[in-house]
């Protein structure tokens, strides 16, 4: 870990909400925006924080991201609502979103709401955590830049799609889930990429459909596989799950789907097809005392906790973990010891800072 | 297919009322429990049809499964429902509950039912494929018995724990998911073990926890690999779904979760330790109308299904399918040509006839 500099997380935040208030976000987006993008670093999510916001300036300086948002409601039901977010930015858009349900959830039990017009929105697990505070079950999830080809395909056709959703403990900490629903996100190929180092087998495909070892041959309009890679171990599954993502993100709120979600990086060619407006998130909310007394829940949930922390062991393993146990173990040392960035991640904050003209 | 024998679909659906009813169980449940089971064998998925039957009458005639239950809603919010199926067939339990949550949806946008004390409910599909002819979007989960791993796991804690969705198209048919969250159902490590045939890589563990091509000592205590296999191909996905299939279907509802569900098979032993009441399971619907006008979703399907069967075809392929199509494929010889059962379950059929004493 000597290739990386380590910051405070309040300075980080500060610095992100400089940046993208020079460039005409309203202060209190500017916070929001930062309070996702510093979790996300906090959480060891390297590749969804700080090290994004060289993008989001990219796509506000081109005019492709709008920094004065008019996000409205454009359709609703008691408990569903489709959200238009006004091509604003998706760290601003999916917490309106997100509360929105919650809304619906306090109010008649659960609330879903689907996104319109949207922009990246930084980590999928944000959204159900806030929920968590308010006693909430949440649910997330996205569509991205097409990068994850069907099944028996060999192109990319959909994104990485992430689902999120955490349930409350009492004295355990919650379960928190925040996946991928490609065999890997797209972050762990760069990284391979980065220590010069092969794929390992059933991650991706080259640009012909044929497997490949090669980062640079994935990345070379090729494609990462859905989760389960291939037929006989389920890659029809991992296919299915994104399309259950992008559908619900994106039909169901008139966003462009599969093939035509537009890139979140500036350097990407955007489709000539647009089917929809923007990207497209979804975002659910359950109360818990909807079904059972919540005090109750949150004990069945440490003691499901305990009963799956005593599994037996595989072989050569301390035996199985809990969903959100590495991350929350990253965000109790990161909170103490600051945050380590790769050194190319601050070069790009620092010519983030001379471009935008903030200091750093 | 020498050794199947072919039968009307209406003959082994009168066969399958004739059995339940001398069981006791009232004429419309019966009805309702074959047109689940019939479903399934006219879909291809031949592991939950009839084939079953013999499981249902065993715990039927053990008094382990109530064949006059008041199935009650325990507790409500104008979205929301726990259902108590008062230990009745699952058959009969989950249509009431998804028909609960069908018409929450058409009241207040979404409804949502965690069920619990309920039993094996067939396939996940048939559920909101009910919910797609009101226009709704229907959504299916259930826990099952403990034979799926969690990841670094050597030993069964989950169900195969499915999710089923389902969206309607206007022209196209529909796009329907239903997936076991496990690598494969155990049905193919069945299929397997009665051709004699090793099964593959990645799909399961021997009761020492390391993976096996032996379809015996995966059913001897071993276990299935949760989607995902392993860790580096994303094995901790598959078991973060399960456990939400787990938590929403059984922690949410107070039933028994993980490694406590109670058996589907009569020879398997049943956990001394109960944390709640029998299987649960959980439903949802969300109007379309509630987020965006049918029409228009509609025909976004049909474009979004045209676009993904025009994906570029991985090599040796013939490309991308829709979700749904195999089973609908199946659906339509079968409708003309009549089920085909393998002899070892007509011979189970004959058994069952003569047990309850009803012509076969």
């Amino acid at each position: 870990m000597t290739n990386t500099q380590t910051f405070p997380l309040s300075y980080l935040h500060d610095f992100i909400v400089r940046v993208l208030t020079k460039l005409d976000i309203p202060e209190q987006d500017a916070h929001q925006a930062a309070e996702i993008l510093t979790l996300s670093d906090l959480r060891g999510i390297d590749s969804h924080g700080i090290a994004r916001l060289r993008t989001y300036v990219g796509l506000l300086n081109a005019g492709r991201i709008n920094p004065h948002p008019e996000i409205k409601i454009v359709r609703q039901t008691a408990s569903t609502a489709t959200v238009d977010g006004d091509n604003g930015l998706g760290l601003v858009v999916g917490p309106f979103a997100n509360e929105v349900a919650m809304q619906k959830a306090e109010e008649v039990g659960s609330g879903w709401v689907s996104v319109r017009n949207s922009n990246h929105y930084g980590i999928a697990g944000y959204y159900p955590l806030q929920a968590l505070k308010r006693d909430l079950i949440g649910m997330s999830m996205t569509n991205a830049s097409r990068i994850v080809t069907p099944l028996w395909g060999a192109q990319g056709m959909l994104g990485t799609n992430p689902i999120a959703i955490a349930f409350p403990g009492l004295h355990e900490p919650p379960i928190v889930i925040d996946m991928a629903t490609s065999v890997v996100a797209f972050g762990k190929v760069e990284i391979q990429k980065r220590k010069n180092e092969p794929i390992p087998e059933g991650w991706a495909i080259d640009k012909s459909g044929h497997g490949t070892h090669s980062p640079d041959e994935m990345i070379d309009h090729g494609a990462l596989l859905p989760l389960g890679t291939k037929k006989e171990t389920g890659g029809h599954k991992g296919y299915c799950l994104a399309s259950m993502v992008d559908i619900l993100s994106c039909v169901l709120s008139g966003a462009n789907w599969g093939p035509f979600a537009p890139p979140t990086a500036i350097d990407l060619p955007r489709s000539k097809e647009q089917v929809g407006k923007g990207l497209g998130h979804f975002f659910g909310a359950w109360q818990i005392e909807g079904f059972i007394d919540p005090a109750a829940f949150k004990k069945q949930i440490d003691h499901w906790i305990q009963v799956f922390r005593s599994t037996k062991p595989a072989p050569g393993t301390d035996g199985p973990i809990i969903p959100g146990d590495p991350e929350r173990k990253q965000e109790a040392i990161r909170r103490k010891e600051g945050i380590p960035l790769l050194l190319p991640v601050v070069d790009d904050l620092r010519t983030v800072a001379q471009t935008v003209g903030v200091s750093f």
